[in-house]
């Protein structure tokens, strides 16, 4: 019948916490098949139907417009987010949930009205607006309406994901975060996240370790994640230009210049020898978002 | 000899307290001629040479440089730029005599040279930057230097800028800003500020009266300017697109479109009722930053 596809996302990017979101190449697939009666969803693990995102996210999305749909099979037919990780896949779920019913209404959503019904589901817009828009977003989410804007990326900039296989429960991840900050904390994180909107629509690489220092998330958060001190020192040696948790982690996330060829392989090699069976992916900024196939 | 001509600044922008700057059409100039021996100034009030801040900058630059000069008369040719008002006099002081020093040194010092040397003597980087540079700028000040990047700003925006006859002291404005702040305040100014660069690098003027919402230091000084509520309530009224307070005040700044052209004379008819001798200018963003003529 059809398929839809959605992009992974980083979140936070260092000073924009719960604000800053970027999708990535980086994509689950889902297909959608007619069936006689019932829906089902295939390939999602044990997960019962009714504890599966993209199954209720599909149903908020179709009862909020009055619709029905019986006789619906659901298959994961890609799923190459990692769960749990810090890259959106809960976002990428809901979304494609979404994107389901609206196809099956015949288009009726605007990408506003995803979004907006998107975080609604999520509680926080960083990870569904760029999912839903693809590329670089600043997000603010206030009495139910999202206001998002687009930010540049230079073309030159490559994500590099490092993925381990432990995760980092967003939950525990958000209680470790203070409920209060000192003003020169405060500013900081204010001219950083500043910084880093300038610097990524001005091309300013050089900038951007500057431009995504943080005190607000990850000083707390990096207790949750094992040797990351080493791993990020090790990046910025083999010439890193930024260095992040993405989003609540466990994925750590660093920038380069698309002309540093060799350091994915290097990455993994130094990996081999730090706990964790880190995973490391060299991603582009996707710049669709979640699409119909 | 020749003259140094330099713009006014306004800082914060509602939610970049101590970040975000911007240059206005707006000018002090100042006339540098050569004399026999000594140095004066004249046409800056009562100011002793020593508390003269275009002397003590100027000097201190020279010095830097190991460079002497004998034999100088600055005069304050047009003071357009009202002082203890929040549009950057003290910055345009302290550029003004780093400029001067810098001809007389015959260019040695590139424009990061001044900006380094003008913040050292500010204390803050948010009017220095734009001062030298014009346009609209983010700024970081970090271990004796300074980080900036350019924001775009959109072509039909204007700046309304409403000078009241009393003045509000920056060590007064500084004290009544909290020494901290709530999660929420905190993650709401960074969206804010984030929202602010993208939306006017993006031309989104639609967007700037979210991007400049501020829960940092707007809410506290604003007890410091009179029917700064209702002022602004009527700029709404008449169509501004976002309403500040420009540095630390007492001057108030709103953001209308350029086609909105009876505003002024109906905001100066308005402000006539309120206490405090309000003018009122419609001024464009100073692209160019300080230069000598």
């Amino acid at each position: 019948m059809f398929k839809v596809k959605v992009p992974a996302t980083t979140a936070n990017m260092g000073p924009g916490y719960d604000v800053m979101g970027m999708a990535l190449t980086l994509y689950n697939e889902f297909e959608v098949q007619e069936k006689a009666y019932g829906i089902e969803c295939i390939g999602f693990g044990d997960i019962p139907l009714e504890e599966n995102l993209i199954y209720t996210s599909m149903n908020r999305a179709l009862n909020m417009y009055g619709y029905k749909k019986d006789g619906l099979r659901i298959i994961a037919k890609e799923i190459n987010i990692p769960i749990s990780r810090g890259l959106g896949s809960s976002a990428a779920c809901i979304i494609g949930g979404i994107m389901i019913a609206n196809k099956l209404m015949d288009n009726i959503l605007s990408k506003e009205d995803i979004i907006r019904i998107g975080t609604s589901i999520e509680g926080h817009p960083d990870n569904i607006v760029p999912a839903v828009t693809g590329g670089m977003t600043v997000s603010i989410y206030e009495e139910d309406e999202v206001i998002y804007s687009k930010v540049n990326v230079p073309k030159n900039l490559r994500f590099v994901v490092m993925i381990p296989k432990f995760t980092v429960s967003t939950h525990e991840a958000r209680k470790v975060v203070p409920e209060s900050y000192s003003k020169n904390d405060c500013i900081f994180n204010i001219s950083r996240v500043a910084m880093l909107v300038a610097s990524m629509n001005n091309g300013e690489i050089e900038k951007l370790r500057i431009a995504t220092e943080d005190k607000v998330h990850q000083p707390y958060r990096s207790k949750l994640i094992p040797n990351i001190d080493k791993i990020f020192k090790h990046a910025r040696y083999l010439g890193s230009k930024s260095e992040v948790i993405s989003g609540s982690g466990s994925t750590l996330m660093v920038m380069i210049d698309k002309e540093n060829i060799d350091f994915k392989e290097k990455m993994q090699g130094f990996l081999k020898n730090i706990q964790g069976s880190w995973q490391v992916r060299v991603l582009e900024v996707d710049t669709e978002g979640a699409k119909i196939l």
